[in-house]
């Protein structure tokens, strides 16, 4: 069995036979040399070859790994019905249905980190499961039940009888159906957050979005026409609501739901038209789509032959791993939307109901002109769908943010942002904690609310998250005019919407106020693939408090967001040890190690923010222009100030990855006050410090 | 691709090399060939080998049959939670988990019959999917959305999106994993309910239960000790509650939930004693046990060469498909428990988790000494582990009737009624009507209840099905003294219990009236294969009203059982055509062919004879004595009345099957009024007719 050392700190061992087509297959990203050689060189891998058992079986291959019996396992991709994986089984199925708990996902991915410093990708595009310690050969026996026992009780309830149970000796086991090997990669330490960075790096290192990307986003009423978003739009200028991105759901097109990508002449009569007075107005526009292709789009003969053996949804569906497929899906949405000013597209349905009684998506035996069976490319296609558009943005030199409802292993560049149809709000947190595992981003949209407290709640998290959407596409009028879903569509509208209105563009304008920082954090998960979000637990894996801490969430390197759920008034928040945090409201000071239980009115979302951080706060705009520049307050919560660093460019397209960039650092101490220095190849100047304002 | 009629009406395809363990490899019951010569001869297979396609792939092979644009698709085992499979995937997982939607259940077997009069059986015990209908070739396209396209509106709810699509050319497409081969097994009709009688004689024909099993049961606290559990048993024979069984959960073990199969010297110090004052006052015992066996079992060293090679809760697992395992298992059990006196076993968690994260059971990719891996023994285990506790029964030429939370195919004859931790009373009802399809019966208990009128009709819903069972595990006092689960552990009982037990008790009643009734429809089960609980569609399925119907369902011939829900004061019942009903309560008759909103007091069930019936009713008695002797009353249903065929035996041996049985008819005319003649080798009288009753 082969272990080579692939990049600093990244090793690949090869078992068996490994498939013709697995995840690295298709990732046409490099990997970020230049980030790994800056990470702390580790030139031991995290475990010999010699410590991974392999066999093939007739149903595909079975692979063991050490698992030591306090670490804790994370990862597998976009979860949001559970966190810490340890003792669990995880599935790598993708599923649209979140209430399973099986590990499938919209994003599964084979890749896991311990609190023990490292992680192992298993390449593979099968549905392996991985068993984190939770089986027990035979004759070893379980201690489960052991407590009971000693107790001489007897359970009378289910949950008793089937609660979690904790083996003696551990062991990850993965079954991989089909394959006969597979390359295992080993990413080092020391840190679990090393590990993750060395996984997003070796991906190609974390996607920056466009600036406007990081602006509020809203999406309209699935029966609008060009005139209803025009309005709408027109509206959110004349309240100063700030917005930089309108999506457009299914009625865009011809046929609807089923996908022309062509415009509907009875509801777009003059696209051009519309788009030019939506750009007018500071608008980003972001299409839905699927990639089902329906007989009317123009190129469905063309494509026929490059697609998949089974129809969905009266469409053919593409082979997106081929050139030819990728070519004509890619040159039709290239010519006909991005070249007239189509920003972006959110890829629906591209995920799959593997435990479902009637699944839309094609088969798993499906067979694709790649050669990819059904299994393999559910695992893929969200990602590559997604990676067929992001070209025609980069083949542009612009950069384009979007939405997707599937990805999967090494997608830490890919520019889309995974969505859901669920909608629980502690989910949506503990997807973006899981996310942040695995190189994805996720976004917890707003809908519908169940009280205005509960709708500030929401909003405050969908602003503290990689996309912040409004996604009103069953509503004919904004949520916060009307929360209800039944009253919104019949246009009964909250009498003090007004009021309501003021307090959500407050949460807007904060949103806005974030972008500088926010950009910093996107621009470091490029270059050091440390995730612009993600749980406690791999800032302090030590801690063990945080293994199953999953309703918090550190947003960049400094705040840690706690949301609040439903109508409470209050949360308890744990704050990490070894520093001290400040309210970002009240400005209070936090000793780290110990919870507290916070109150706070339901339009401020519990933010604090971790002493010694300089925090650049933009003056809020209604859009991100071009020219736009950014008028920051500094806060200075505690001392000594680490320095913080701005990332300045044009905000739109890839000279950044030239050297058109500047960094701009911010520095305090306490007998010079503050400075601003700047370095780069990038001539202009997006950042004036308004003032400096010390907090302590 | 051969074709081969191994019996009349049946054909089996051998497609490619099939595996070597199937279903059929296990089942040693052999084919019931009286039976099926007794079934109106068919000549013709329901189609021609031609016309199945069979391929293999990488992932295992694919098979395609027919299936015509308006045929309905009915099976696949044990569903709870659908009914009509039409249109759906189905997957051959087994399931504790009810609220799934994918096929999977706690008995998935790969057998399904259509309305167009025709069964067909996969011989698998892989996790096959069928397709049944709902997918497209590309190009085809599905009609999907035409229809809202047409209409030219654009869905607002993900319901509108997702609804059920009908194609325009459908297959039965069916992937099974890693076989290179199959049997399919054609059953043909020319109806329905023909295939149904063909694959269950097939199976051996259905299992007859010991009379005592159609009696009342009763499962007792699982912390109670013996001298708890006589006391309550004296207390019902005190209040003349009849009661049949009574079950002892975990706690009459030693090691309680860990298997140890020796009685607990603490809680139950004196076995024999117990069971002998159990039996002096008539009761049969049923013992909860699971079967993965804890080092404090007997043979647990003995055992352990012959089982898998996981673990489960601390206990192995016995391979029961090897003697060597069975023999362990039974000789224990044999002498230790079903010699001293025990009547029956309830067969726990032998089932699975497949889309669980914390599954109890063995990984899917276990190793078993007879060759099988985790993915066929699941499929096979709750079912060779019942016939291993049936066997210990025959062999002592004397019937149980069990309780299994894991079957599949080919169970027809097995002693052993499934049953769920699931609690939705529609579903319940659900399963009554599936179970009847593949060779399953299925028991709907009641633990607790939401209120009075809740309680009363899921009691109504348990007399009318294969074993009426109470289960009380988790309550101290019966579920009629407080249905609250909390409050009925607090010792808080209701203050109309007194009134409550009344009514209860009538309703226990009723089951034993009907004891008869249902010792024909398990007899003529046995020597047809005619399900004595099934859907309505099997006996009409032309009737378009029953393809999607339920919740209402035939018990034996003649009776059809329309259950309330919750606390419902009426229901809407729908009587099918081509004959009139009578309401059982009210004697009112209904013309067929209509929906008519019943309503009736909460404690008599809705239940309608059909016209032409001989109803043979028994004066109560508290439980069923091997000389009980059955006073009856039989009612007249309209005229003319068909004859009805009573069977008399011991009730409790195998006898029967050497002749020792008298076939009872009664036979009925408006000039000679009622009459009873009786032949056959049993020597001894069961029935007496007390009098005759004409209704209409």
């Amino acid at each position: 069995m082969a272990m080579e050392r692939i990049a600093p700190g990244i090793w690949k061992v090869t078992q068996g036979t490994p498939e013709e087509f697995v995840a690295t297959t298709f990732n046409q990203e490099k990997v970020k040399l230049d980030g790994l050689n800056r990470l702390s060189a580790s030139e031991t891998p995290p475990f010999f070859a010699e410590a991974i058992s392999f066999k093939t079986t007739r149903r595909g291959c079975l692979i063991e790994l050490p698992l030591g019996q306090k670490e804790q396992i994370f990862g597998f991709g976009l979860h949001l019905q559970s966190f810490n994986a340890t003792n669990t089984r995880k599935a790598m199925f993708v599923n649209d249905h979140q209430a399973d708990d099986d590990g499938s996902s919209h994003a599964p991915v084979p890749f896991y980190v311990s609190t023990a410093g490292y992680g192992v990708l298993v390449d593979t595009l099968r549905n392996a499961r991985f068993y984190c310690g939770n089986l027990a050969p035979a004759g070893q026996g379980a201690i489960a039940f052991a407590q009971d026992q000693r107790k001489n009780t007897i359970a009378t309830t289910t949950d008793e009888l089937y609660k979690r149970r904790e083996l003696d000796q551990k062991r990850m086991r993965i079954e991989i159906p089909l394959a006969r090997g597979v390359d295992i990669y080993l990413f080092a330490g020391p840190t679990m957050m090393h590990a993750v960075q060395r996984y997003n790096l070796f991906s190609g290192g974390g996607c920056v979005p466009p600036m406007w990307g990081l602006g509020m986003w809203y999406r309209g009423f699935g029966q609008y026409n060009s005139a209803d978003v025009l309005k709408l739009a027109r509206d959110f200028r004349d309240r100063h609501l700030p917005c930089d991105v309108f999506g457009l759901e299914p009625g865009w097109q011809s046929e609807a739901y089923s996908c022309s990508y062509t415009w509907s002449p009875k509801r777009w009569p003059d696209p051009d038209a519309f788009i030019a007075d939506m750009r007018a107005m500071g608008y980003e526009l972001n299409l839905w789509e699927h990639a089902f292709t329906h007989p009317t789009a123009p190129f469905y003969e063309a494509i026929k032959p490059h697609s998949g053996d089974y129809d969905v949804w009266r469409g053919l569906v593409p082979d997106f791993t081929q050139p030819q497929a990728r070519q004509l899906f890619g040159e039709h949405h290239g010519k006909q939307l991005v070249d007239k000013g189509i920003s972006g597209f959110k890829l629906d349905e591209c995920d799959d109901q593997p435990h479902k009684a009637e699944p839309w998506s094609f088969p798993p035996f499906s067979q694709f002109p790649s050669g990819l069976d059904g299994e393999q490319m559910h695992l893929l296609f969200g990602l590559e769908y997604a990676r067929t558009l992001a070209q025609l943005f980069s083949d542009r030199n612009i950069r384009t943010y979007g939405k997707t409802r599937a990805s999967g292993a090494l997608a830490a560049s890919s520019p889309f942002v995974l969505y859901s149809d669920w909608y629980q709000h502690a989910d949506f947190v503990r997807g973006i904690l899981n996310a942040g595992f695995c190189g994805l981003l996720w976004q917890p949209e707003v809908r519908t609310a169940d009280s205005l407290d509960d709708l500030y709640h929401r909003l405050g998290t969908a602003v503290c998250s990689p996309q912040a959407v409004i996604n009103a596409w069953f509503l004919p009028h904004p949520t916060w005019h009307q929360i209800d879903e039944t009253k919104n569509k019949a246009g009964e509208l909250l009498p003090d919407r007004d009021e309501v209105e003021q307090k959500v563009r407050k949460i807007f304008e904060f949103r806005m106020s974030l972008i500088p920082y926010l950009y910093t954090a996107f621009s470091e998960y490029r270059s050091s693939g440390r995730p612009p979000f993600r749980a406690l637990v791999m800032d302090n894996p030590a801690d063990e408090k945080l293994w199953n801490l999953d309703n918090q969430y550190m947003m960049g390197d400094s705040l840690l967001v706690a949301p609040k759920f439903a109508a409470a008034k209050t949360r308890v928040v744990y704050l990490p040890h070894h520093t001290d945090w400040y309210c970002f409201w009240s400005h209070r000071k936090y000793p780290g190690g110990a919870e507290y239980n916070v109150e706070l009115p339901p339009e401020k979302i519990p933010l604090f923010v971790k002493s010694g951080t300089l925090l650049p706060l933009a003056k809020s705009m209604e859009h991100v222009k071009p020219d736009s520049k950014f008028e920051l307050t500094v806060m200075v919560f505690g001392t000594p100030a680490n320095k913080f660093t701005l990332y300045e460019d044009d905000g739109v397209s890839l000279d950044f990855e030239q050297g058109k960039q500047n960094l701009v650092t911010l520095n305090w101490t306490l007998q010079a006050g503050g400075s601003l220095s700047r370095e780069g190849g990038f001539q202009g100047e997006r950042y004036v410090v308004h003032k400096w304002v010390t907090v302590d």
